[in-house]
């Protein structure tokens, strides 16, 4: 699948004149998402005016409707849309949900104001009237129908207002300002910047930027390490870490570095499949939010470790060595059919020789070389050598 | 139990010459880490040379050596220890271990480098000389020996230059200094200072504090909303989570804020059993880290709610209500009989309202009446009103 993402929704009335099914301009993108709310009510009023079913058409967010764009080398979501009646007993509920979720959205952009989708769901939870049904029973009601929202109206679920948890933290050579407040990334001691869930340029904007490239490690562990011995100062780079699997805002503020500062992003990871999955996800996007990849993946992403060649090319000692386990190669064989590794001759190499080595690697093993082995030397000649890096 | 916490180790040396089981003095606790560590190790070479098998006493760690102290108010450990010897078949290995490991503390001690415990575990594996045999063989192995040095040797994990996973962030009405870098805590935008694992004195010192107070609470989401809205700045304080349990350094950093600023801490958690659970560490320490709770716990900190009692107190709507499961009536029973929390009245209606409501509530539960509720009314109304916090 290499179409561009379309995206549908009710219409009939006269100022959003395209047809169910018509493809949406990618520059709607910039508008306004308090705007694209009220056009989506507008259409569903106007369809009722005209003694219409009102709908809406939400893109499927399933995996038989996402597949790796070879071009934009990333996950998208395909063309498949479902239509959602209100005059349909299967599909009232859910369409009532949409509308208030949306409306809860509006009252909060409006606002200027976000929540946490525990909050959202809070925010529209409510009787209605003149019965005991309540508008959501619990909050897995209302997840998948704020990431319907996000779908149908193209907008990240940030430009909703609408937040997820906060891990990882960033250290290094930007200054940025946060809602007013100049930031220094060079001066915030051992601790760092907690990166926020919502980082979109309404809340942050860069000022000035010496860093050359941005290192992305795993584990808050490592990322500590790297702080300690100052690595960013020695080596002009901005460190950050998402705590595991990087969260939305993590992600999303690495996407912007990456594009509006141009820096290379450059990711270091455990040597296992967890690893390599984490690694796909910040680069490609993952299926479960492949509707957002377009503003979080970053296909130039670079795998720059730890690599399973690793333990020869180091001279590493067997103290290293981790036995793989059945979940561990099966996982390998999985990733290794994913379509963006498939086919790429490196990480075909990286992954089977994980395999044949039987055992994987933590980037904290390199402290049985040395404590500071990982900031001394492993990482500044991975960094020369840019042969070692997977792509 | 109300016994003062005592130490004891091996002996020999004319150094140190309290004999085993001869109580440590307090203000040993000041002393530098590296120089215990090197008492340590001068007291079991002295065994050696006066050929006495080389031993060391380890606080036992054990729930039958922990106690509530009613007056000091928190959970402390009691006298009895274990003698791990050397020339012993069954303590052989955790005493070559023992000594391994504080060697290796010892080292970051005097290059003033610090270690994540997965770290240590690495630096500390290695295949004994002439044999196959490991020195560790997983981490599981490693991690108690950290805890006996730390009682031992009387010195937390982060004074032996170990830190722990961090999560958790601070924003609010504190400037303090970080390594050198002034971080004024006023001026961070909307993603906080991410609160580091090791926050001694070395670390971090206070500078100018124009708080009245700290408001700790439970989620990083909830943090948000307070963040957002400013209420650092209304209600001159400063704003901490920890993302659920807190972690060691967050622990440490309120503790610290909390003896070394004066500043009462108020602890904002969901009303639930976990909710109940956490603030009891926060205040009285935990069983598993009693060894720790002087410098962790804080027996003057207050819960401020959300309390069984806010339903009716705020007129909230059923929407908040969620059903308590059979685990919650199970872990509320426990709470209940924990030393801490028995024989006090105001605690005993509260965990016994909440059986009689029949369901929990959350923080974030606030937002059915209005999005920002919890920090325009709820919580200023808290504060104002003493008598509703628990103690």
């Amino acid at each position: 699948m290499a179409k561009k993402k379309s995206v549908r929704k009710a219409t009939g009335s006269k100022k959003s004149a395209a047809k169910p099914g018509a493809r949406r301009k990618r520059s709607r993108r910039g508008e306004d998402t308090g705007a694209k709310i009220v056009e989506l009510a507008e259409s569903v009023v106007e369809l009722a005016r005209n003694e219409t079913d009102p709908f809406v058409d939400i893109p499927i967010r399933a995996l038989s409707n996402v597949d790796f764009n070879a071009k934009t080398r990333y996950i998208e979501m395909g063309d498949r849309t479902q239509r959602r009646n209100f005059f349909n007993y299967g599909q009232a509920k859910r369409f009532m949900q949409t509308m208030l979720i949306a409306s809860k959205c509006k009252d909060n952009v409006e606002a200027d104001k976000s929540v946490s989708i525990r909050g959202i769901y809070y925010l529209a939870k409510h009787t209605i009237k003149g019965t005991k049904e309540k508008t959501f029973d619990a909050q897995e009601e209302c997840d998948p129908i704020l990431e319907d929202l996000e779908v149908a109206l193209e907008s990240l679920r940030e430009e909703l207002h609408v937040y997820a948890s906060s891990r990882g933290a960033m250290i290094g050579e930007l200054t940025f300002v946060d809602t007013g407040d100049t930031i220094d990334a060079t001066r915030l001691g051992t601790g760092g910047y907690a990166i926020p869930s919502i980082v979109e340029p309404n809340v942050i904007q860069f000022k000035k930027c010496n860093a050359k490239f941005i290192l992305h490690v795993e584990k808050d562990t490592v990322w500590r390490r790297f702080v300690e011995d100052r690595f960013w100062e020695k080596h002009r780079c901005i460190l950050t870490h998402g705590n595991g699997q990087p969260p939305r805002g993590v992600r999303r503020l690495l996407h912007r570095m990456h594009n509006e500062l141009k820096l290379p992003v450059l990711v270091l990871m455990d040597n296992d499949p967890w690893g390599y999955y984490i690694y796909s996800v910040i680069k490609q996007g993952s299926i479960n939010l492949a509707f957002e990849s377009r503003r979080m993946a970053i296909p130039d992403a670079k795998y720059i470790g730890v690599s399973s060649f690793d333990y020869e090319r180091f001279g590493l000692s067997d103290d290293v060595k981790i036995e793989l386990d059945a979940n561990d190669i099966k996982r390998s064989k999985q990733i290794l059919n994913y379509p963006w590794f498939a086919g790429k001759k490196p990480w075909e190499k990286e992954i089977k020789k994980m395999a044949r080595n039987g055992f994987k690697m933590e980037v904290e093993a390199l402290a049985s070389k040395h404590l500071t082995f990982v900031t001394d030397q492993y990482t500044p000649q991975k960094l020369k050598d840019k042969k070692s890096w997977l792509d």
